[in-house]
């Protein structure tokens, strides 16, 4: 600071001690600064963070960029297994992965609806601090909102994620070939029926957790085993297992046969299906990827997914075909078939 | 697609007619794929735009790059000058702009109330693509959340913007000097103003329009110009000038004179203000910068500014000093001085 500008800068530390969220939290003043400088910008606290300005800056090799974006509405905001704050770090994380990306940096953009308790509001960036911190990556900052009471459902997240594509890959459903074998990473459909029974609505109870995780140490171990073998991945989110295939089967051109005896389920999971008439296939998961692998590569490739802590579970669970185009066919022990669609309604809303 | 998988990928063309957003297009099913891929993806086409793909990817040289996230909750969704769907990506636009970034890429998140009216929806989805298209940025991607009725307040949107940094710059508050000179690109408080009337709890009427509307043409004419030159810039957007040019005083250690007498602002403004009690430098802009210039080059990017459309009553309206450190100081005409604080509590909710 030459010319004359007073030569310490360094601000006061801010505390931030109101109990509620309130409108002027998210106004812009003298209020906001004290939410972000008080209590975000602490709890987020690295290098990259700029809490106040407009962008955050990093710099980059040249490489091809990945970027994507991810509301979070789950209900209820905490679950067993996790939260709405580990949840959309790992969400991103995930989204990122699946494109062939490391992550690279987070940004975390808040919706808050006023008289929020501030120690919900904490236990979430706590929760979502240290999920980036988990997985080695930094938020970079975001943006607040405050909206009247009644005007959102507490809190709403969405996130931001930026990664650096891995330049040995090639994905995308037009890379995938007849005889390609399909891996899931692990049991299905835990985090969706775990939102179910946090909401308390039904006459049921299990002890089950949600699968929220970042899967990139798994996708990492899978990329480094076979980098030429993998064609295409996806999270089975929204939608579940039968909604991410019927979209690579009509993306593709192909069909896929799914072995659903191959396909991990827990028994509370299963039960809880047979209770509700869901189909597993369908239910959201949080913590697991699919993986189309070349036929040559798959065994190796499920080693390697098994090998990480949380892919024990891991299984080839299908195989690409030419017929039915466009279509997932479920073949089951006793050699009967059945037509597994996309989800259609939606049995469980607000899942994340 | 060599392998065997049939020929012909290219997916039906999707048509999406419901006139209503129900719960299951935020259930990534088959409803959610309709809305996307009938409504969504074709007013938003672009190269880049990979509407199903867990992540958008784009290849960038080795630079530093600049993200930023906005989320937007503005009410009423539609208001003179502008709506939602244009804001949110200006405001984007312009948070990378005054971090000196070029826009590369943005990406929309939505959450949408059920219940909401197609037409709606569509209206601001139009309206973001044709703010986009003006500013020559793809839409990326994105995400969609629907929340029930009663949960959220419409629509809410959250954008994320990804920009390359001018590398002749080196901006930040720690570069500003005594002596350098604040440019401001034009007259304050429209938008706020306008939000303000357009709520109609008002017994005001005036003809005034929000200034929502990508600054990137100014400060792009203002870097080439005196690239040296600019230490600083940002968009005074919640909490208006004021906030701003305390934050850079805070953060610079310095004082700020602010001559008050030549700060643009239109009859309209500053008599609703007067009415209203409120000081326009506390009032929201989505149109205008402030960048903290060398005194050399003052002229220089005032001359640069003001050639570009919709810079034409910039003005350069304060001075950066020592004394009274951290703190902003109105001038009027008359030599009489003011101190001018950041703004405290939110006397105009949901303003972007």
């Amino acid at each position: 600071m030459s010319g004359g500008v007073v030569a310490d800068p360094a601000p006061p530390r801010i505390r931030f001690t109101d109990e509620r969220i309130e409108m002027a939290h998210g106004a812009g003043g003298k209020a906001s600064r004290r939410l972000v400088e008080g209590l975000i910008a602490p709890l987020f606290a690295n290098e990259t963070l700029a809490p106040l300005a407009d962008a955050a800056i990093f710099p980059v090799a040249a490489c091809r960029i990945a970027t994507t974006a991810d509301a979070f509405v789950v209900k209820p905001l905490r679950f067993a297994g996790g939260s709405i704050g580990e949840l959309c770090i790992n969400g991103t994380l995930n989204d990122l992965a699946v494109s062939g990306a490391c992550p690279r940096t987070i940004m975390v953009s808040l919706i808050l609806e006023a008289g929020l308790e501030t120690a919900t509001l904490r236990a979430e960036l706590e929760a979502m601090a240290a999920a980036a911190a988990r997985a080695g990556v930094a938020i970079a900052g975001g943006d607040t909102k405050v909206v009247e009471h009644g005007a959102c459902d507490r809190m709403f997240v969405t996130t931001f994620g930026v990664g650096v594509v891995d330049e040995r890959l090639r994905l995308g459903a037009q890379h995938v070939r007849k005889g390609d074998r399909v891996l899931l990473s692990g049991p299905i459909g835990d985090h969706g029926i775990t939102i179910l029974l946090a909401r308390g609505e039904l006459e049921l109870e299990a002890d089950l957790r949600s699968d929220t995780r970042s899967v990139w140490p798994m996708v990492r171990a899978l990329l480094d085993a076979v980098p030429d073998g993998v064609r295409w991945m996806r999270d089975p989110t929204r939608g579940g297992v039968a909604t991410a295939l019927n979209e690579l089967a009509r993306d593709a051109g192909c069909a896929i046969a799914l072995h659903e005896d191959a396909i991990p389920l827990r028994s509370e999971v299963r039960g809880a299906c047979e209770i509700l008439g869901l189909d597993p296939l369908h239910i959201a998961n949080e913590g697991q990827f699919l993986a189309v692998v070349a036929e040559r590569d798959a065994q190796r490739a499920l080693e390697a997914v098994r090998a990480v802590a949380g892919g024990e579970d891991a299984a080839l669970v299908g195989t690409v075909q030419s017929e039915p185009a466009r279509a997932v066919v479920g073949i089951t022990g006793y050699g009967g078939t059945r037509m597994i669609d996309m989800l259609v309604g939606d049995p469980l809303p607000r899942i994340c």
